[in-house]
C-alpha cells in the first residue's frame, strides 16, 4: 500500500479518511487528491475542525445533549415544559424531533442502547442519571422515542421498569403508517400495528 | 444553524465536512457525530493526517506525481523504460495505470485539463514543462492518456502539436468494447470506435 501511493502522507491520510463510515479506501483517497488539489487553509481548516471539536465538544451535565455550556440550550429555556423528558438513543434523535417543532420538553440522550449482543449493558448507558432525574425533577412524563429494533425495545423495557412510579406516565412513539404512505405499499407489520393503534376519527 | 446544533464547535466541523465532495450537509453531520463517539485519538489522528498531508505531501520535480522525495519512486526507478512518457491529467490516473501492471514507461501528470469554458489555459497545467522534458530527456514516445472529453480531446491536441517532432512517436489509449462488454449493450459510438480501430485476431 505505501509504495502503492509512493507517499507516507497521502497514505497516512487515506488509512485515516478510511475509517469513517461509508467511506471505503476508493472514496478515502478520492477525498485526499481532492484535498490536495484546494487551497492549503481548505485541508487545515477541515482538520483542525475535526481536532477542536473532539477535544472541546461539550455535553450537557443534564440531559448529555451536544451543548455549549454546561446546561444545553433546551434545558436552559424556561419556555419549555420540563416536567416531560423524551428519551433518545443520540443526539442525532434530538435534532430530528427538534425539526418537527411539535415537542415542548425536555429530553434525556442515552448514548446508545442496550444490546447483550454487542456487550453494552445498562450501565454503559445513561439509564442511571435518567433513574435520578425523574424524582428529582418531579418528571410527570417519560417518552420513549426509540428505535423499534430489539436492541429499542429492550432498552424501553427495562426503563420503564426502572423508573416506574405511581402518578408517572410512560409512553411510546406511535406506530403505524407514514403520513404519505399507501395501504397496498405498506408492510404488514406496519399495518397490523396501525390498525391495533387506530385512533378516533377527527372531524 | 448554530442554534440547531447548539454547539459552535459541532457547527463548523459539520461546515467544513460538507465543503468534501459528494458530503452534503447530512452525511457531514453523521461523520461529525461518529467522530463524537469514537476515542478522542481517533478524531485528533484524522485531523492531524489531513492537515500534515496538505502542508507536506511533496510532488516529483520531474514529472508532478506524488511523491515521498524530490523524484518520485517510479522517475527513479532505473528498471523502467524512461524514453516512454505517459501524459495523465491526475495522480489518480497513474494510480490506475500503474495497478494495470502492463506500462514499464514513467510519466507526466498534467494536473488539469484545457478547459476555455472553466478559464484554463495551456499555462495553467504543467504543459510547458512537458514540451522541455521530451527533447532534454530524448524521449522516443508520447502516450496520451487523456480522458475521452472535449477538455482531453482538446488538451490531447494541443500537446501534439507543442511536442511533435521527426522521430518522435504520439500515441492516444486505444478505444473500443470493454474486456466484459457484450455488443448488444455497447453503446453506438464505442461500438463504432471498436470497428474503426479493430485489431488483427490472434490465433
Amino acid at each position: 500500500m505505501i509504495t502503492r501511493y509512493d507517499s507516507q502522507l497521502l497514505q497516512r491520510a487515506v488509512a485515516e479518511l478510511s475509517k469513517l463510515p461509508g467511506v471505503g479506501e476508493k472514496s478515502a483517497l478520492r477525498l485526499a487528491l481532492h484535498l490536495l488539489r484546494q487551497p492549503e487553509n481548505t485541508a487545515i481548516s477541515l482538520g483542525q475542525a475535526i481536532i477542536d471539536m473532539r477535544q472541546n465538544v461539550i455535553y450537557c451535565k443534564r440531559c448529555h445533549n451536544i451543548s455549549s455550556s454546561e446546561i444545553c440550550g433546551i434545558c436552559s429555556d424556561s419556555s419549555r415544559d420540563s416536567e416531560r423528558i423524551c428519551v433518545v438513543e443520540t443526539v442525532r434523535d434530538v435534532m430530528a424531533i427538534e425539526s418537527t417543532g411539535v415537542y415542548r420538553g425536555i429530553y434525556h440522550v442515552l448514548g446508545g442502547l442496550i444490546s447483550p449482543a454487542d456487550g453494552i449493558g445498562p450501565q454503559d448507558i445513561e439509564i442511571e442519571s435518567l433513574v435520578q432525574r425523574v424524582p428529582r425533577e418531579n418528571i410527570k412524563e417519560v417518552i420513549l422515542a426509540l428505535n423499534p429494533t430489539i436492541e429499542g425495545d429492550t432498552t424501553a423495557f427495562y426503563i420503564s421498569k426502572r423508573v416506574k412510579s405511581p402518578g408517572l406516565v410512560i409512553t411510546a412513539l406511535a406506530r403505524g403508517m407514514s403520513v404519505s404512505a399507501e395501504i397496498e405499499y405498506t408492510d404488514e407489520l406496519t399495518l397490523g400495528r396501525s390498525i391495533e393503534g387506530r385512533t378516533l376519527f377527527e372531524q
